[in-house]
């Protein structure tokens, strides 16, 4: 991936019961990567979860958000399945790796 | 936070024998909150481990690179902790949340 491009950190704390969570998870993982501009997502969980998707474009993303399917889980984030959540839209401007 | 912040995006993954790396990421995380420009840090690890750092300016990030105690855990940790990881130095340009 070459800068710049786009990265969105998402942070949750997910409520106890959070029932049917996991699979929606992953299918949105099985969606995002079908979706136009999407590079990649990395994925931990441990007192708070911490998802970061990366992204070709600003309109990339805001087409996954509006992806039908994606809204529908978010929606059930909102009311079901997150105590709460932050997003945050990010421009990478550098990078580095060993 | 007020947009526009940074964000440093820390993505590695472990060596099976990691001996001393809580202690450090412990103390590295002690040591972050006393630098100046420094907002916050949040830190999840399952298959590889994702640390957020906040930062107030791309400065503020540079001097915490720079830190002399940190500059010998980023030693330690490229030929001792990590298999490898990536570090993506980002512009937060907008956020929100539940």
């Amino acid at each position: 991936m070459q800068t710049p491009y786009y990265a969105v950190i998402f942070t949750s704390i997910k409520k106890e019961n959070a029932e049917g969570y996991a699979e929606m998870a992953e299918r949105m993982v099985e969606l995002a990567h079908q979706q136009p501009g999407f590079l990649g997502v990395e994925s931990a969980r441990q007192e708070i979860g911490i998802t970061v998707s990366y992204w070709k474009s600003l309109e990339a993303i805001k087409q996954w958000k509006q992806n039908a399917e994606h809204l529908v889980a978010q929606q059930l984030g909102k009311t079901k399945w997150y105590e709460s959540y932050k997003v945050r839209i990010c421009q990478v401007v550098m990078s580095y790796e060993l």
